[in-house]
């Protein structure tokens, strides 16, 4: 089925993993696949730039249409497979709404996070403030006591819009994963603890998995006295 | 026909501005709407913190389902008026893929050119840097160059995703105006001038043109030596 569909992709990138998610709830396994690796800079080779003049992963391809971005490959996805595998966004405009609206959210999340956990790789030694990582870390807790209130709202077992995996479920998990894999504390946020473990079962989540998290399971502990 | 629709926004404000394009191509022409000020900090008032926590502009409302990221919204009235007004997401699956890979690598160009624009703002005095400026400007230049190729490669008189308006469109012509805006030079970036040229006399664009231009018309200069 996905024999016209090619990633290039790299270990734990969050955007990586969201199109893995999306091409396993769609259903669409077997694509052509190669994992790349972001520490031999190999997101800027040549193989990646044909695809993505960026040198970004992932890198995604079906047939002749490239969708780089992976909000772009799953939305892409999800309308090209409307009636195969998961149904990503749901018909009602009331659950539609929440589900768009916590998907771009989603956003923010990921910025909030990348701003602490790659503070030092993102800015240069001599321009780094310890008062712009306090506030980075203080932004990052507002962030995250956000979306424990969206979740405690919604109640025990819900998805992040509502009963149903969406694809603000496909957008979100993997920034949730990565802030746990950083040492994000389960007790200080037990809602966003809950729903991680309910959603790390998932086989499409089970099943694209970090390999280097399963290799060194192991957590850090930047974020843990967040 | 929008009268169960409210939009709080502010002048100039991309985001606020694409969900006002959205609106007039979906002809949801009459909806609630009031114009606030971000420097008298009304987008940390009441009426926004009722409908937004994040205190942000755009703040839309639909009876009771709440969008206020402007991707979620622009979307989402794409979605829940689809027959009406202009087809904002192609069905041909390349042409989509195209709608959806320019629309959100408009997110990273809205993201760089901010970073040029508002780095005073952004950035608290005693942590700037000559240095990131910079480095920000040259990033500002890559991405605007990527863009004068892609509208290079499309030819004379197309829309950011070919030869129809799209959502692309919606997304990135508040960004290509504000780079305008603040003096970016047309005979470098002959293209994007071009693209400007073209869309803002649509009447979409034109009917929501961002007040304070109006008011004032005269470009600033931070951009002119890109």
């Amino acid at each position: 089925m996905a024999k016209d569909m090619t990633l290039l992709w790299g270990s734990g990138s969050p955007p990586c993993w969201r199109v893995m998610i999306a091409l396993e709830e769609k259903n669409l396994q077997g694509y052509n696949q190669k994992l790349l690796s972001f520490e031999k800079m190999e997101h800027k080779s040549q193989q990646v730039l044909d695809m993505n003049p960026r040198g970004q992963l992932p890198s995604f391809k079906h047939g002749n249409n490239i969708l780089n971005e992976s909000f772009a490959a799953c939305l892409y996805l999800e309308s090209q497979f409307k009636s195969q595998g998961t149904k990503l966004i749901p018909d009602g405009a009331a659950e539609q709404a929440l589900m768009y609206q916590r998907m771009f959210e989603g956003v923010t999340l990921a910025e909030k996070m990348a701003n602490v956990i790659y503070y030092n790789w993102k800015v240069p030694e001599g321009e780094r403030h310890d008062s712009a990582l306090k506030r980075n870390r203080e932004a990052l807790v507002t962030e995250l006591k956000l979306w424990e209130g969206y979740l405690q709202k919604l109640g025990a077992g819900s998805y992040m819009a509502g009963k149903n995996f969406s694809m603000a479920d496909v957008i979100v998990f993997p920034s949730v994963a990565y802030i746990f894999r950083f040492g994000l504390s389960p007790e200080r946020y037990p809602k966003l603890a809950e729903y991680f473990a309910l959603l790390k079962e998932r086989p499409s989540i089970k099943g694209t998995w970090p390999p280097h998290w399963l290799e060194n399971p192991q957590n850090q502990d930047t974020l843990k006295d967040l």
